[in-house]
């Protein structure tokens, strides 16, 4: 059987629907966020449960809504999400055009009420995410992204802007000029909190104050969806972004958006290492998307003696020597 | 001369005023953020003397805005704000209606395009803060409360929600269920950095995998802005916030909110152990407020077994035998 071809137009038709499908998710996501706000105040004794609960239902069935209607519209396309992913018999990517859907990306916000949650719905064709679509329906904040199209943010139902939001982009001269989003995570062992709590001490840290290494960073911010990083580097609110230990789903849209934003996305520190001189750089491969390490650095605009893929280059390369990797848990 | 007295009337027509006011700003706030954009794209070279220089005139022209303002309609009233207040000169605190107001809360993010920046306008009588305002015109999110007449938070121009969302408010039965928004901060010594990744690494880390002391918060997070952390723990998308060094104009407004949505602030751990088993407990004393050193916890639904203050206390308690206590610097 020979592989589906997509045309741009193609592609610009699964946008629409997908946009469409994304806004329909998101009710589902404020249903069930009103939901847990009630289920929490009433119960006071078995809270956890209860949440956990809802939210577990509600990720099911946002990803079953999702699953069925790209099912109908789109029989012959794969489909990779969350909820029906099993580690570790998944299978393989193919060159088929694979929807790969996050639900509810930022579970924890989505429980507490915390309002940075999104479902992040992704494309990958020939190996490589070609689209997405990313939706917080508590900010009412949509990004989408085709490939070769541009990516745009359209917040409060206003007319989509094209990302960055600053064109030209902004200059990027060091870490200490920047905005950094850094994630605690999930793995809480001694090795990964100690790890992570090093390397964002050197990021903030001053070293004329006595922070070895320190990178006097403007700041860190840390939001709790890794989607929602992603938009937010693509439109330049963030400077770059660092993960180690989520999955496909949770950026693929994401490195969509920031792409076509003039954003530059790589694996760990190794692939970082063995790229950045090639012409492979700036490749999401498949390795590198099913690698569960990623960073994503914003669109920096040329200088006289720059081009902006150099300057990312250079954050990238100032970033990795500052941090410490760790395995994804 | 006698003190002013201000009458639940009179403080409802001043919110009223400072709503509107808080508005305008957010205008002007917008308009200097569309400014520093359009200069950074543009200036490759000496980019950041140029951002610093607008979100300064920025912060100047905001302060200048609301202080012209509330002086006409308020000429008796005091003002405090952080542009205009000198450290080391400024007045005492005094029983007169005095506002403190910090004009750009949030300039890192501010400078960036972040979207979480805010005006945040309160107001103290009698030494204690008695009215707030906080708008963040990037969401279009407005929060606001009196002494004694509640707290509501309205989203983009809707109906204002009564604060917390949640009614009942929700249980927390430990700080192991608990979102908690922490800052880097701007002191970047090795002292400070190394005090916060030690107390951050315990709020995150998993004892049962070998963070000693570790409390295996849900996450933890950090946005940038004090207002809109107090906004956000009013509201109960936040469990607790905790701050050292911040300034009386970043929290008066925030604790007013945060309190009349049953949120409990306090100050640093001494003032905690010095006052959580006095009926004194909870009061925001001028002491507190010019601390610089805070921690809010939102409202904490009664059990069977435990009132809400007592859940307070016990989880307070329970964060600060966690965290270290740093100097503000």
């Amino acid at each position: 059987m020979s592989v589906l071809e997509l045309s741009p137009q193609d592609l610009k038709d699964i946008l629409e629907f997908t946009t469409t499908l994304a806004r329909k998710a998101g009710e589902l996501i404020l249903e069930g966020s009103e939901a847990i706000r009630a289920v929490s105040a009433e119960s006071n004794v078995n809270e956890k449960k209860n949440s956990v609960d809802l939210v577990t239902e509600y990720d099911v069935r946002v990803e079953e809504l999702v699953k069925k209607e790209l099912g109908i519209k789109y029989p012959n396309f794969k489909f990779i999400g969350e909820e029906s992913y099993s580690a570790g018999s998944h299978p393989p990517l193919t060159d088929e055009p694979t929807f790969c859907v996050d639900p509810i990306d930022g579970t924890t916000n989505f429980i507490h009420g915390f309002p940075f949650v999104c479902i992040s719905l992704g494309l990958i064709y020939k190996r490589r995410p070609v689209l997405g679509v990313i939706y917080n329906p508590f900010l009412n904040h949509l990004y989408s992204g085709v490939k070769g199209q541009g990516s745009y943010l359209s917040q409060a139902n206003g007319e989509p802007k094209k990302l960055p939001l600053a064109s030209p982009p902004k200059p990027l001269s060091s870490l200490s000029q920047a905005l950094i989003a850094v994630e605690w995570g999930s793995d809480r062992t001694e090795t990964t909190i100690s790890a992570k709590a090093t390397s964002f001490s050197r990021l903030a840290g001053d070293p004329a104050q006595g922070v070895l290494g320190g990178k006097m960073a403007h700041s860190l911010r840390s939001l709790g969806s890794a989607a929602l990083n992603y938009g937010l580097v693509a439109q330049g609110g963030l400077d770059l972004y660092w993960e180690i230990g989520c999955w496909p789903w949770d950026v693929c849209a994401g490195i969509v958006i920031a792409e076509e934003a003039g954003g530059l996305v790589t694996g760990s520190h190794d692939v970082f290492a063995a790229t950045s001189a090639s012409d492979k750089f700036g490749d999401v491969t498949e390795d590198i998307l099913t690698g569960r390490k990623y960073v994503v650095v914003r669109a920096i605009g040329d200088t006289s003696d720059e081009k902006g893929l150099d300057a990312q280059k250079r954050i990238i390369k100032e970033f990795y020597d500052s941090v410490q990797d760790v395995a994804p848990n």
